[in-house]
């Protein structure tokens, strides 16, 4: 066992002497080199200091763990998270480094000096809301360093989900769109009364569910095909209902309703094939191509519609992954952004 | 194929001659009989008349299906819906009448007059938001009258997905209490820092989350814990922390943290062993006992703590039965009422 290295805790800094270098910094790569010594994070140090590397003393006087976590703690904010993931990350064998937006994580094999980071990592508690764009930046950061950016999640009780967020861009094989004909609004949904439009409708771009002969088609898809003049739309009396009163209309019945529909038509626009989502607990579950409606194929995404503004719980957040997941497709998260950008949540296993 | 009988839309009301009861009432059990002759719902008759069964007539001219489903969508609230489930368990061959909530369907092998219905079915809209009440109602119904209870929710594009809802007793096998001595109150969480006391509550009753040799302790836990007299809280500048403090400040951190704690206070006095549900997205995941922690076992239930004022919206409630089911668990509501009452929700495959 070498001896424990003595770490001199001044202000908010943690700094050694030359002789850290070849041990803590050549060897382990912790901290930063500064003058001829090294300083050190707060969670650097309570982590060197757990494992007995280095002691650390203030005015004189040696610190031990529990003071020098209780003081760290005090000090900076939501240092005990990031405690929890550096400590995981090392024990898993990663080199790690504090960076934006927390950590930079090297890739197994890699440490600083040789190659560059693979991760950058940011750091949440489970308590904490998150907004959109806190993702979209660090997303973007990485994307632009190349990296990819880490989700480390810590939940009440100290345990760490790790997930990888990015942007994605959507694309499906499904072209062509076919004429439904004479249509009638009901309470919330709009049924198609031709049975040769509503099979070729519903075999060709999987619109609507067969009732008996008849399609039902969702608002949502209704508003599609109105958009496209492919639907003539009338209500329960016979008069014409237009695009702005059927949306109108649907948006006092779905207060969401906006939101979605310009998901659903982007998505549409690229060839994909959109369904709801009901089951799933998301708004949209996504094909790629389907060939008929006897076999219906896996779909592969499940998107969910957000405004630009939205605030992530993270319960919530990992409750969808974990779902499209334990179903064998990708969680996305569609959010209107100069057109409709999409995130890609999904979990690791570092 | 025999022939169309002919029935009278008079107000709300299908009205059949005496010459529907052997066919319609004795073979298939639609209506009632009511005078000489057989009362048909809207939802029945339309049934009926969408696979020519009977013609519909109102001031002498005949309905064609589009026009009494127009007709009967105006006049009956969800009429759409309960047309959906009914033709849905129709074709699945069940035996189905009206009745409260909105259907009573008989077994397999069963119809009315031949043994009693199985279950009691209310229908949902995906879009409409279900208060707590409105199925502990039905269920409590239904258990009185030995029935079970199934949810048929129509999703926006008429598919539905069937649950079954019951009250749940909730019992485990773990007893006892170790101490946990010294603990502080930091951020968001707590540690104790007696390695023999982390690893007592930790073995015995899998409290907390071990980092290194110390525990950390959620504030549910703690909480729970600080009520039993098993824990001496301080904050990180060594001054006391009592229950009512403890409460108060978990309360500014966690808004659902009474409801929490009262369910988690519940289900411990029950001899279960709650941990947090975080990765799937509830409040705990719950086992019936745990022997040590190096072989943690499959945990039974995901529970989450909801007022009783609480308002199911139902892509919510799909995707917490989804995932629950997905990972092999039961999914559990726990509600302050008079103690804590348990609402379990499942899947149903008719």
């Amino acid at each position: 066992m070498p001896e424990e290295i003595r770490a001199q805790f001044e202000d908010d800094r943690i700094r050694l002497g030359p002789e850290a270098l070849p041990e803590l910094f050549e060897q382990g790569y912790f901290g930063r080199p500064k003058g001829k010594g090294l300083e050190l994070s707060l969670v650097e140090a309570a982590y060197l200091l757990d494992r007995s590397r280095i002691k650390i003393m203030r005015n004189e006087k040696e610190l031990d763990f529990r003071s020098f976590f209780q003081a760290a703690s005090s000090m900076e904010k939501g240092f005990e998270f990031r405690y929890v993931v550096y400590k995981d990350l090392r024990e898993r064998g990663y080199y790690v480094q504090p960076g934006r937006p927390d950590f930079r994580v090297y890739p197994r094999g890699g440490h600083p000096g040789k190659g560059p980071a693979e991760f950058y990592v940011l750091v949440i508690s489970e308590r904490n809301p998150l907004p959109l764009k806190d993702i979209m930046e660090p997303v973007r950061l990485a994307g632009q360093m190349r990296k990819k950016l880490m989700l480390a999640i810590v939940d009440e009780e100290s345990d760490i989900t790790f997930y990888e967020a990015r942007e994605r861009s959507m694309a499906g094989m499904m072209a062509g769109l076919e004429n439904g004909g004479m249509a009638t609004l009901l309470e919330d949904r709009v049924v198609l009364w031709d049975t040769e439009a509503s099979r070729l409708l519903h075999e060709s771009g999987f619109f609507g569910k067969p009732v008996g002969e008849r399609l039902q088609l969702s608002l949502v898809e209704s508003a599609y095909l109105l958009e496209k003049g492919k639907l003539q739309l009338t209500d329960r009396q016979g008069r014409p209902v237009d695009l702005p009163a059927l949306t109108a209309r649907a948006e006092q019945i779905d207060e969401d309703f906006e939101l979605k529909l310009g998901a659903y038509r982007d998505l549409r626009e690229k060839s994909l094939v959109v369904k709801t989502g009901f089951k799933f607990g998301t708004h949209f579950r996504v094909y790629k191509q389907v060939h008929g409606t006897l076999k219906v194929p896996h779909s592969e995404y499940l998107v969910h519609a957000i405004p630009l503004d939205h605030v992530f719980m993270p319960p919530v957040l990992s409750r969808a992954v974990r779902l499209a997941h334990s179903v064998r497709k990708l969680m996305v998260f569609a959010y209107p952004d100069d057109g409709i950008g999409y995130l890609e949540i999904k979990r690791l296993k570092p």
